[in-house]
C-alpha cells in the first residue's frame, strides 16, 4: 500500500524542515499507522471529536509527525502545514497535545498511552458506544512500570475493546532495547499478563491486517500486537542502524538520496485506494445524539451536615461524589485499594458500574482518569496523598492536557498520626500548586468539602482536593457559598494583632489560638485559606493591610511550595511578607497532637509567633 | 518451628498495645520471616551494618511489627521495646526507616522495596562481597508499576543473589487482590518476565526452606518465590477473613483469645532451635576490611573549562561524575536510556563497570539508587528533570531515608526549545525543594556545575542538580568557589536600582539585562542562586537592602515553588518581598530564545520590570 510509503516521506520532509524531530520511529511505524487509519478504524475524519469514532493514542509521542501526516492523508490536516511541524505558531508541536482535535491526551512522556487507553475503553463502556480504542506503543517505552499497571487493570477489567500494537524497533534512544527483537522475551510479558498476544512482521501490511483482525474477534481479554520492525524503515541511512534517534535527515544531498529512495518504492495501485470507513455510528450521529441526554450540570444537594456536627473531609468528601454522581452521569469514580480510607466506597455502593478499582497502582488510576476526562467523563480519582506522588508525571501530563481530572488525596499531614512519614502526604500542595493550571482546594469542615466537590467538578480543566484524615467540627452553615479561587474570614475585628492563615486541619490550631489570644486580650483575624490556586490575593492584601502586614500561615505540610508560599506570592506585590509555620523536617510516628505540637503547627506556635 | 509462633505473639501484642497497626499482614508472613532470619540468612545479629551480611528489605513495609519481632527474636532489639511501637520516643515506627540501623530504606511506600534490592543487589557486586539480598513483598503491591520496573532490570542485569518472596496472602486493604490465589495468574507474570519463580505453602517451613535453597543454587538470574498464605493466619479472628487490613485486635477477650490460640500453637522442640548463622564473612572480616581500603573523598579535579569557553551544564556534569569516579569508586552512576543526553554517557566510557541502565525505567533507576546509597556507595541518577516526576514517591521516600542520592536532570525548562511542554521540565524545582533536607542545586555554567558536583557527592544526604539543554559561556574562573547554600554576585555597584536573581539560562538573561540597562544609565545588581536549598538568605537580604528592597526572580520554571518562591522566604522575615518572573502558563513548541521570551523570562521583560 502506498500510504505507508506516503507517510514515511511526509514524516521524513516534516522533520528536515523543521531541523529537529523523529523521523526514523515515524518510519517503523509506518504500515503500523497505515492499517489503522486505513482499513481498520471506523471514524469521522472530517469529525475528529465525534463520540462513535474509533480512538486512537500515540504513546510513542515522538512519532508525532506521522500521526500528523495521518491526519493529512485522511484530509483533517492540510498537507502543507505538515511543514510548519515544531513551530511556534503551529499546533503541529514536538509531542502531540490536545491543542490539536485529533489527540485525545498528551503523549511524550514514554509509557502512559496505555493508561489513558484504558480509561478511554471503560468510557465506551459508559457511554454505551462500540467504539474501539488503539494504542500505539514503543518497545522502549515498555519498560515503564506504568505500561505494566495498564496491563494488569485491562485484563482484570476484561477490555476487550482495547488493541495495543507495539512497535518493536529494538533500538531505543541510547542503544538497543534490552530486548532487542526477541519476540518471545516480549510476547511472554504480555501473556502472562493475560492477553491476547499475537507476533507479527511489522513492515508486512495483510499480516498487521490479520493481527487487527483477530484482536478485534478476541473476547473477554484485550489485545497486544508484537510488530517487529526495523527503526527508520524504508531510509537506507537509517534502516537498523543506531544514532538515528531524534536525528533529521540533513537538507541537500541525505533528504533527496532518502526521498528518492522513498520514492522508488511506490508500487502501481492494483484497486481504488483503500479510504477510511466513516464509524458504523456515524452514520446515524443524529440518532445516537438524541438517545444519549445533553449533559447538565449536577448537584451534592442539601448539605447532610449542621454547624457542631464532626466528620472527617475525606468522609465528607466521599458522600459528597455519590450524591453528585447520582445527578450528573459523567461522574466516575476511581480509586487504588483503599477506598475505605478515602471514602470513595460510599461512591461505589450506589454507583457500582461508574466505580473502577485500579488496586495499588496509582500510575493507570491517574492515567485511566485522563482518559475518560478525554472522552467527557468527570473522573474524581482518589488515594492517600502522599500516594499521589507516585502518578506526579501523570498529573504533569494531564495539567498540559488540560483535562477535567478531579483528584482527591486524603491522609495529608503529620495528622494522620502513628502510620508515620511514608504515609503523609506534606508535599503534595506543592506538587500540585507548581502546575498553574490546577485548582487546589484544602476544606476544613464537611460542609466546605461537599460544596467545593460539586465546584471543582464543573471547573474547567484539573483540579486538586486535600482531605484529612481526623474528624474536624462542621464551622459552617449549610447555606455557606464556596468558590474556587475564595476564602473565608473566620475571625475579623477592628483591632486584629496580625492574620492567621490556616487551611484544612490547622484552621482549628488557629480557632484554638484566637480563643486563647482573646483571654489574654489580644484579637487574631483567622482565615480559611480553602483554596490555594486560585487565591483570593484581594481579600489577603486587604487582611494583612487591616493587620499591619502582620501575616502568619501555618500548615500541614513542609515549608516549600503550599500555603506559605502561596500567600507570600499572593501579597508579595504590595509589600506584605509572611511568617511561616509549617513541618520543618522528616517527621516521625506519633500521635496526631504530639505531632502537630512537635513539628511547630499547632495553636501553641501559633500563639508563640503571634507575640513574638 | 516456635519461631514463627513467637513472631506472631509479638505482632499482635505490640499492635494491639500501640491500638493501630497490622497484625493479620504479619501473621501471613510469620513462617517466611522465621525461615529467612532463623534459618536462609547469614548475618552477624550484633552488627546489622556488617558490609557482609545478607540484607533484607520489608517491601510490605506495614508489616513492621514482624519486622522488630524477628530482630527481637536475634537479640538486636529489646524485647519489651517491642511494645513501644508506633510511640514518638520510640524508633520502632509504624513503618520501617533507617532510623534503626537494621533498616537500610524506608518502606511503607508500597512497591518499591524490590527496586531498592536491585541496588543492594548491584551493590554486592560493586564491593565484591557474596552477601545475598531478600526482598518481602505483598500480592497486592504486585499491582505496582515500580515492581515490574525492577523484575525487568534485575533480569536484565542477572541478579542470581536477589531473591524475592511474594507473601500472596490474598486480601489487599479494601478487598481480594486481583489475583486471589490464582498462584498462577501470578507465576505466568514472574516467568514472562524471566524470573526462576517457584510456587510454595507459605505456612510449610520445610516447604519455604526448600524454596530458598533451590533460589540459592539459581545462576544467571533472580528467584521469586511465591507463598501462598492466609492472612491473619493462627488467630481464627482474622485467618482468611476480610475486614481486618490494619485493625489491631482489642484488648481483653479478642487479645486474650487470640493469644491463648497462639500459645496451643507451639510445639515441643524436636533438638535445639536454629540460631541465625553468621555471615560468613563476618567471621574474617577484618579482613576483608583490611583488603577494602578506607574510602576517601575524590576530587573533579582541575577544571576542563576556561572563561569564555561554551558548554551545556549537562555536559559538564556528565564530564565531572566521570572525572569524579576515577579518584573515589564509591561513586557510581545510573541512566534511564538518555545518557547521550545527560551526558551520563561520558561516565560509562570511563567506568562501564559502575554505570547502570535502566531504559526506559524511572522508578526503579530512583529505587536502585537509595539500595545503592544505603549500602555505600555515591550514586548519580540521571534524566530528563521532567521524568524525574515520574519518580516523585521514590524520592519522597528517599528524602524519608535521608539517603546519598544525587540526583540530576537535565533539559530543565523552556529553554528546550521545540521538543515542547511533555519534555521541559518546569516544576523539578518545586517538587525537589518541597523535601526539606534535598540540597537543590542549578549551576548556569561548566565550571559551577564541575565544582557543584564534587560538593553535592560529599553532602551529606539527597542532593539535586538541575542541567540545562542549551550551551551557556563559561563565566567562572577555575579557582572560583561553590558551595552547598552560596550564591555569586554577579554585577554589584553601590548604585544598584534592583536586585535580579537568577538560575541557570536565566542568569545569561539578567547579564543581558545588565548590559543594555547600564547603556541606559541603570546598574542592576545580579545574582546566580546556584543553590535553592540551603539558600544564603543572608546575602540575599543584604542585597534587597541594599537595592532598596527591589528584587526580582526570573526562572526557567513555573512560577510555584520555585526561585521565586524560595528568594521570598529567605528574605520575608526582613520585610522584603519579591516580584517573579516565571512561566506562567503550559508553554508549547519553538526555538528556545522564542520561548524564553513569549513566557516572559528574557532580559526583554527583565528590563522591563526593572524599569517598572
Amino acid at each position: 500500500m502506498n500510504i505507508a510509503t506516503r507517510l514515511r516521506i511526509d514524516s521524513v520532509r516534516a522533520t528536515t524542515e523543521a531541523g529537529s524531530g523523529h523521523p526514523s520511529t515515524c518510519c517503523s511505524a509506518a504500515e503500523i499507522v497505515a492499517a489503522l487509519f486505513f482499513a481498520e478504524m471506523r471514524y469521522d475524519a472530517r469529525d475528529p471529536q465525534n463520540p462513535d469514532n474509533d480512538r486512537f493514542v500515540l504513546s510513542k509521542g515522538h512519532a508525532a509527525p506521522i500521526l500528523y501526516a495521518a491526519w493529512a492523508e485522511a484530509g483533517f490536516v492540510k498537507r502543507d502545514d505538515l511543514l510548519n511541524l515544531r513551530k511556534l505558531d503551529s499546533d503541529l508541536e514536538g509531542h502531540p497535545t490536545p491543542r490539536l482535535p485529533f489527540v485525545d491526551v498528551a503523549t511524550g512522556s514514554l509509557g502512559q498511552g496505555l493508561c489513558a487507553g484504558v480509561g478511554i475503553a471503560l468510557n465506551a463502556r459508559r457511554i454505551g458506544s462500540d467504539y474501539r480504542t488503539y494504542v500505539l506503543l514503543g518497545d522502549g517505552e515498555s519498560a515503564e512500570g506504568a505500561v505494566w499497571e495498564a496491563a494488569d487493570v485491562a485484563a482484570f477489567d476484561t477490555l476487550d475493546s482495547l488493541c495495543a500494537i507495539t512497535d518493536v524497533n529494538a533500538l531505543g534512544q541510547s542503544g538497543p532495547t534490552q530486548w532487542q527483537h526477541d519476540m518471545e522475551a516480549l510476547a511472554g510479558r504480555w501473556r502472562g499478563f493475560g492477553w491476547h498476544t499475537i507476533v507479527v512482521d511489522g513492515h508486512d501490511l495483510p499480516a498487521i491486517l490479520d493481527a487487527l483482525g483477530k484482536a478485534r474477534q478476541t473476547r473477554g481479554r484485550p489485545a497486544m500486537i508484537l510488530a517487529k520492525t526495523l527503526k527508520g524503515k524504508g531510509v537506507s541511512l537509517m534502516e537498523g542502524k543506531g544514532g538515528w534517534h531524534g536525528k533529521p535527515l540533513k537538507k541537500g544531498e541525505e533528504l533527496d538520496k532518502a526521498l528518492a529512495e522513498l520514492h522508488a518504492q511506490f508500487v502501481p495501485e492494483d484497486g481504488p485506494a483503500q479510504r477510511p470507513e466513516r464509524p458504523k455510528a456515524a452514520e446515524n450521529a443524529a440518532l445516537k445524539a438524541a438517545r444519549r441526554p445533553q449533559p447538565k450540570a449536577g448537584t451534592v444537594g442539601p448539605s447532610a451536615y449542621t454547624l457542631g456536627d464532626s466528620v472527617a473531609t475525606r468522609e465528607a468528601y466521599g458522600a459528597a461524589i455519590a450524591r453528585l454522581a447520582a445527578t450528573d452521569d459523567r461522574i466516575v469514580a476511581l480509586d487504588a485499594d483503599v477506598k475505605n480510607s478515602t471514602f470513595s466506597d460510599k461512591f461505589e455502593q450506589q454507583h457500582p458500574d461508574r466505580f473502577y478499582q485500579n488496586f495499588i497502582a496509582e500510575q493507570v488510576m491517574i492515567g485511566a482518569a485522563m482518559g475518560l476526562a478525554s472522552r467527557g467523563a468527570i473522573p474524581f480519582p482518589s488515594t492517600f496523598a502522599a500516594f499521589l506522588t507516585r502518578a506526579y508525571d501523570f498529573i504533569r501530563m494531564a495539567a498540559i492536557s488540560n483535562l477535567n481530572v478531579k483528584m482527591a488525596g486524603s491522609h495529608a499531614g503529620v495528622s494522620i498520626g502513628e502510620d508515620g512519614p511514608s504515609q503523609m502526604a506534606l508535599e503534595d500542595l506543592a506538587m500540585m500548586r507548581a502546575e498553574p493550571n490546577i485548582a487546589v482546594l484544602y476544606p476544613c469542615d464537611g460542609v466546605s468539602t461537599e460544596k467545593l466537590v460539586e465546584r471543582m467538578a464543573y471547573h474547567a480543566g484539573p483540579a486538586y482536593m486535600r482531605t484529612s484524615r481526623p474528624k474536624t467540627p462542621v464551622i459552617y452553615g449549610s447555606d455557606e457559598d464556596f468558590t474556587v479561587g475564595g476564602l473565608k474570614v473566620l475571625r475579623e475585628s477592628t483591632t486584629d494583632a496580625a492574620t492567621v492563615v490556616g487551611g484544612g486541619v490547622t484552621v482549628f490550631e488557629a480557632l484554638k489560638a484566637y480563643d486563647e489570644l482573646k483571654n489574654q486580650g489580644i484579637n487574631i483575624r483567622v482565615i480559611d485559606l480553602y483554596s490555594l490556586q486560585p487565591i483570593d490575593a484581594a481579600t489577603l492584601v486587604r487582611c494583612a493591610r487591616e493587620t499591619r502586614g502582620r501575616v502568619i500561615t501555618v500548615e500541614d505540610h513542609y515549608a516549600g511550595g503550599g500555603i506559605g508560599d502561596a500567600v507570600a506570592s499572593a501579597i508579595a506585590s504590595e509589600g506584605f511578607t509572611v511568617k511561616r509555620l509549617a513541618v520543618g523536617a522528616i517527621p516521625r510516628s506519633g500521635t496526631p497532637d504530639q505531632l502537630l505540637d512537635h513539628f511547630g503547627i499547632s495553636a501553641r506556635h501559633i500563639i508563640a509567633a503571634v507575640r513574638s
